[in-house]
């Protein structure tokens, strides 16, 4: 899963300049962040609906919607984080921080030798 | 950014089978699927709180905030597709597909020639 | 504001009832409980962010604009509660017994002598 | 249930201004509109959540409970309303008006005749 994150980086920024009429993305940047954070709420409802009928009852078809949900969930809130010239990549260094990955890493690669 | 999100997904999958006493995670997945969604749930909301914060006042300390929102949804949602036996990858890959990117990546190297 | 609630609560079984088509009620009825659920949801999340644009300019627009959206949260909860066969009756008295407000009354009433 | 809601704003009004030590009311306002916020985004959470569980097995228990979260939900929006200075009966006026109650009432009435 290398790089999709930051890909959809490059890709949500390239869109966030684009004509509204051809892209989602940029729709929700010209309605403002008003729109974008109700979508993120959406999304957050519809993950956790999901995840209740996934947890119910385990079809194939459940446990894709929860990936779908998931995916719109972490959609809008990438480009949340574009719209206040935040992004991903600061996220997943506060995570890294937070879970000593490099640490762990370091201390893994001493350990294989 | 490359892999974190991948660490991230072993380290969790290690916490969901350590002692609950131990371990936040663990002790999440012992509260069930309810207890995680509530979290997801409450997250999302601290998530727009801080995104308003920062809409109307772009400070550091608002700025910094919302990053650490945004790491606590990303993290309670891993911490939901874990307790369903979902991943990360899944999610990534949906992404993947919907915006087309290996396809992208092709189509950029070959215009780079 | 008496009987409000009440004649809502009638006016809502009423048009549970309705042609799907006729009436939005019935057609969230006719959509279930997910659709139902998404919309408390949504207007929990719109709620929130009227009442931050409140707070930080209380201009009438803004303070009707909220108004508007916690009635849109009540009305979908009070069509949430009536498609499981619950009632805002039954709400209510809750939140009389957690505040003593037959005791308040009463206590009230003696003073008042 | 008449009169519960309108007593109930009157209760939240004399708690505002109570000691945030012996009142909750009062501690939730000390802390501001964004814990009053998170409150009313986790009831809904939380609310939605019970109905779920409702909706899959209708036990007096987690029927029981969904009224309870309803009443959690209600309640923290009352108190978000105090906050900024509006109320129950501004809200319950809004409902009115888009089913306009008064109206069906006296063609209630003239039809009764």
């Amino acid at each position: 899963m290398n790089d999709i994150l930051e890909q959809l980086t490059v890709i949500l920024e390239q869109r966030r300049q684009a004509d509204a009429e051809d892209s989602y993305v940029a729709s929700l940047h010209r309605k403002g962040l008003n729109k974008i954070l109700e979508k993120v709420g959406e999304e957050a409802i519809e993950t956790v609906l999901a995840a209740k009928d996934c947890g119910a009852d385990a079809s194939p078809q459940h446990r894709q919607a929860l990936i779908g949900e998931t995916a719109d969930l972490w959609f809008h809130s990438l480009v949340m984080l574009s719209h206040l010239d935040l992004s991903a990549a600061q996220v997943l260094e506060e995570l890294e921080k937070r879970f000593n990955i490099s640490g762990l890493v370091e201390k893994a690669s001493r350990t294989g030798q």
